[in-house]
């Protein structure tokens, strides 16, 4: 038996999520049916992250565990070819000892992109949230500093999140605009469900003003999900790394 | 009567182009339709260039003549909630006198975009050509160097191309690499039918060792379209800017 990473890449706009449900075609799925089709072997994909649905993913991470003699390019040659063009597998390689693609991870970047101008951007509308009101990123950077560090991120996660533990470092947390754009990078140790989207959200506020940056230290010391910022659409969002 | 100069942004992938046609959805048609609804009158938009099926635009630019007494920001508004998500106006201002968006463009700019990687890019995959066999840029610019310049594009042009003058002059043909990214952007005066598709196309060939710089300038001179390389995919094209 031997154990292979994945590194993965998806356009999340199709899916219902990385992970396989009932509801809707999901990254897992496709991965785990095209490797049973080439395996024979019923086989399990554990991915990093469970991206949601409509998220997207520029270096996913999985494993998957196979007594299939097939070399490491045969399977990135043969999954890649019967995908939908949405999903690709990008690297395939033997995984180190001990290595788990979800447990092993010791943290992850994410990016939210959010086009700022008043009129919508045909060729960014994929992958950036349209916020037309102008955000002031100055008081949003000021909210970021807040954010860094060790917190329990109870205020900043979706209400069916179902981990016991809410407490997060965020070694990271970046706001730039470039022109109309407007990019929010995160990086932490772990993420509770749909975090970045509210962390964006609640930027967003700030940029807006509907929120100062001592609100946000406030939201996150109180726990109070209802006080902080909208959770801003999955479309914006791009799993860019996870760090072993 | 008044002339309005539009800024038109698409995503071409699923237009016949920009021009009316009975095959299906055009940008153009999209716009006269709605404009003709909202001021009651059949109108004809002229855009500064054809794109063909498929192709992209960041700025376009059109104009149209009206009667009707809607103020600009009307005609913005208006126009933008009843068009697909796929194109926005992103500009409406009084044209100046004597404006056509065709015949008054001086200049036009073009950036054809590459993905050169073994394994397609999912985020990549409407807005880049994939073409996965490693491209040296060194020669590629050297081949660039001499479609620089007043020539004869008689070998870089559709075989239904109709026009009868040939000869346009690129100001600009820069090829950059960036990652597994190549772009290519290029200004000229005007463009051929497929021009740019075509230089994509034959700069490929020479960034594979397939045409060397020096076979481009005798295709060039020869005036021979069946030397040149392949007209490069339509989807990794962008109308990015006309000047005036």
């Amino acid at each position: 038996m031997r154990r292979l990473k994945l590194g993965v890449a998806y356009d999340g706009t199709d899916f219902c999520g990385w992970q396989r449900q009932d509801n809707g075609p999901s990254v897992q799925a496709h991965i785990e049916d095209i490797i049973e089709q080439m395996t024979g072997v019923k086989t399990f994909v554990r991915g990093a992250g469970r991206t949601d649905a409509g998220v997207h993913a520029l270096g996913q991470v999985a494993h998957f565990d196979t007594e299939a003699h097939i070399p490491l390019h045969g399977f990135l040659k043969g999954i890649n070819s019967s995908l939908p063009r949405a999903i690709a597998i990008t690297s395939v390689e033997e995984a180190p000892p001990g290595f788990d693609a979800r447990f092993s991870a010791r943290g992850k970047l994410y990016r939210y992109s959010i086009w700022n101008a008043a009129v919508r951007a045909p060729l960014l509308d994929r992958y950036a949230w349209h916020a037309y009101r102008p955000l002031d990123v100055a008081p949003m950077r000021e909210a970021a500093e807040a954010i860094v560090g060790k917190h329990d991120f109870s205020a900043f996660r979706a209400a069916d999140c179902e981990r016991k533990t809410t407490t997060r470092t965020v070694t990271r947390l970046d706001v730039q605009r470039q022109g109309d754009t407007v990019t929010i990078e995160i990086e932490a140790d772990a993420f509770l469900k749909n975090m970045v989207r509210i962390v964006a959200g609640t930027l967003a506020y700030v940029g807006w003003g509907k929120l100062t940056p001592a609100d946000v230290g406030e939201i996150l010391a109180a726990g109070d999900r209802t006080r902080a910022g909208q959770t801003a659409p999955a479309l914006g969002l791009v799993l860019v790394r996870v760090d072993y």
